[in-house]
């Protein structure tokens, strides 16, 4: 398994009249946590791209245990729970500034070669890092 | 079961650099298309808040089935399968230009009494106009 | 000069917690009306840029006068005043369903061959349609 | 003056399918850079809306001179050149990660007293951190 954390801080933009922040801006959350997750392991998702590769997301399921609030420094907690193939999914926990627990998600993403248009391995740069954790 | 239909014309400003409709900018087609839905039986998600009643968004889950294009227009189709209590849950199923099914999600939400800040039953006027569809 | 005028209702996901339209949302519906205006006239943004060119903006600017609030059904008119050369200024003047105007907006942007990165004339078909408005 | 800097990874969610990030996400761009300036001060804008005050914006102005990419670190230069009144003016530098300006924006926000909804004086501790600065 693979860990790794980042923290994110609700700008204003992200709120809704709910006071909440709105249900739809959690999607970009999870993109930056992950992002962040594959950079630590010294990869970025540009360079995938450079290299031809995007990463279509497959699926989202997202639980919303509690609000999170404008201004709040969040914490996400990103989870590579099985070795990468074709997809790869990565799970999510996001803790507010008290440690709280206020909401999960998983995506599944493809790895897909961008000619094509066709599902692909991912590039060797990113197995050979990734596989020590599995 | 309760059916509706809404159309919605993909934004630039909803695009990501993959020339994909951004996968979080789905949850706000949901939304577009949800409240249409209630529109089209009498029923305004904005006098709803004005009874001092939200709905916050509890679950989410969306699979990713073929892209959503710039300037397509996207159709939706909402379905209320349950008969709602004090959750209620909305299904949607995307079609592109070409009716092809591209995007199919869900999404359970509350109904929060906005001041204690507990669930509670719809309003009446709202379970009046829903209760003969099931 | 070129007059058109469209429609956009609020969304949930556009307000913020100040209970506006957050003011950065502008700018996508600046793009749906200065789309929208193309159409009515025949053309196509997509199309231009199936065609190699690109419109990246130069430079806004926005007036908020009063806010534009949730659910609400604004209406943008749409001007171009000056005949378009290798750039193209359109105004924005929104109104809320009281018809109040509550919003003034403009936006220079550049017709630029995507494949050298160079300002460019508009095509022929855009030209043909605009100039006999001025 | 008062000078400050802050630096923002672009999203992918920020991109365009032009690959540019969108021309409507520097208006959160300059929302993270004020309040972040703010708070290199000792002041949060959650503080001032707790006490009852929201800073609307006024007006908007931004210049697109190159193109902010994705995964950019973009370093922001925010300055209050003029002495805050009920009102405050911002202004917005951004170079990119080569340390080019890219854009330039300014912003126009009134303090307003959000029960009566009528402009008023920043609060006293707002002003006394700010007036040696001018």
């Amino acid at each position: 398994m693979y860990k790794s954390e980042t923290h994110i801080r609700v700008r204003y933009s992200e709120t809704d009249q709910m006071q909440y922040v709105y249900y739809g801006n959690y999607a970009s959350y999870y993109e930056v946590a992950r992002v962040e997750s594959l950079r630590q392991l010294g990869l970025t998702y540009k360079e995938l791209e450079a290299m031809g590769i995007i990463m279509p997301v497959l699926e989202n399921h997202s639980e919303f245990l509690s609000p999170a609030l404008y201004d709040e420094l969040l914490k996400i907690v990103v989870t590579i729970r099985e070795k990468p193939s074709v997809r790869i999914k990565f799970h999510y926990e996001i803790f507010n500034e008290k440690d709280k627990l206020i909401h999960r998600g998983e995506t599944l993403l493809a790895f897909v070669n961008q000619k094509t248009g066709r599902p692909c391995r991912p590039p060797e740069a990113f197995q050979k890092v990734l596989i020590p954790y599995f």
